[in-house]
């Protein structure tokens, strides 16, 4: 049974693509074997693209083959990587974990909502953090993602990988702007908190408190370390992924 | 059971995105309402956008509700879209038609094979049918895409929904070069058609074989009619979605 293989999770402590699989993981209960990719500039090592994702990204995953240490990985095991092929493979060792609904249409919301996702919170989250836009050219984006949310409740009503996928931006966005932390002009981030505590946002802000208060998503959180890292090296939380999967 | 619920597919007869839920629909023998949308601008419903999917893009199903005319969506039914959320969908509400494997590491190798086909194989799609590029440009993307291929058989080995989502670009990478439709330079589609008859590319021309050796392929696929509305509506058949899901 494939739950006897062995899983060696490739990580980074500051991706928010990582946290995602850090979040599943947490949730199913399922035992890995951690190993940190610097991915410095310089830093990262070379048989990391050579022998487990050729694209050189976290998250990635070698599933089964023999035990050896995470730095020598066997060309017997499986390569798996991309956060979004990692949350439905974790989901499929662990039916019962309750990352995906049982109900078609549930999951096919949930699976919606992530694409959809990916144009309205993703677009204002790489905006805002990572190519220093003011919050008047995000705002319309959240406004969207906003929309997109079940009246109450979750994503879609219940718990799945859709809040698992942007569980790891609605957080940031909240818990990092207080900080001034991104590229975004000093003292958008703090304007940013004062306008999600309009009424306009009561939906968006209800969601991250209940994001927030998933065990899951609080013990996957490390936020001096997250400080830490935006303060020293401000480009290297965006290198762990291209396309954002 | 979900099974009892009406689907209505709005479709089109020449977007690749819709040809992948059609070979779905095929496979799992899934009978739907179908109702196709004129993309054309100025043709296009405006119920479309304002009750079925607010992106104004097919494929999309509505799910449920009550049986009403196609042209009149149902508040009460659900709405789904996406390529790729629906032949997931499909997968759902059929377990037994084969559109996923049932292990869990065949399953994630099919879907991150779908990721990687979005900047190898739909990347050189886009580029030569619809950005007019040359034969030189999209070739290391074909090569990097064949790269991917299992040895042999389907994509990821057994037949999965990895086939689905490149097959309708496959069919008409191959099929359509011959008439020399698409944005290229003229004489760029023979050309493609005798560099892929090359050895180098002998992996993914078997893999064109097995594809159109498929019925569910080759049952959907119109050749008269795309070919008659490359040639009339050149810009129309990239309507159809934005991101290509």
């Amino acid at each position: 049974m494939s739950l006897d293989k062995q899983i060696t999770f490739y990580t980074s402590p500051y991706s928010p693509y990582t946290h995602r699989v850090h979040i599943a993981l947490e949730e199913a209960k399922l035992k890995v074997n951690q190993y940190v990719i610097d991915l410095r500039p310089g830093f990262k090592p070379a048989w990391f693209a050579a022998k487990v994702n050729p694209l050189g990204l976290v998250p990635a995953f070698t599933y089964g083959g023999p035990n050896v240490p995470p730095d020598q990985p066997s060309s017997e095991s499986a390569k798996l990587a991309e956060s979004l092929v990692l949350l439905e493979f974790i989901a499929d060792l662990r039916p019962d974990a309750g990352l995906l609904p049982s109900d078609p249409e549930l999951r096919a919301r949930a699976r919606l909502f992530i694409t959809l996702s990916h144009e309205t919170l993703h677009h204002a989250f790489r905006g805002f953090f990572f190519r220093g836009e003011r919050i008047d050219s995000i705002l319309p984006s959240l406004e969207a993602f906003q929309a997109l949310l079940a009246p109450s409740g979750y994503a879609v009503g219940p718990w799945s990988i859709a809040d698992i996928v942007v569980a790891p931006m609605m957080v940031r966005f909240i818990r990092l702007a207080g900080y001034e932390i991104g590229k975004y002009p000093m003292g958008e981030g703090k304007k940013l908190l004062k306008t999600l505590a309009e009424s306009r946002f009561a939906r968006l802000l209800q969601y991250y408190e209940l994001l927030w208060q998933r065990p899951s998503v609080k013990a996957t959180w490390d936020e001096p370390l997250n400080v830490k890292m935006w303060r020293i090296h401000p480009n290297v939380t965006r290198s762990s992924s291209t396309a954002g999967h």
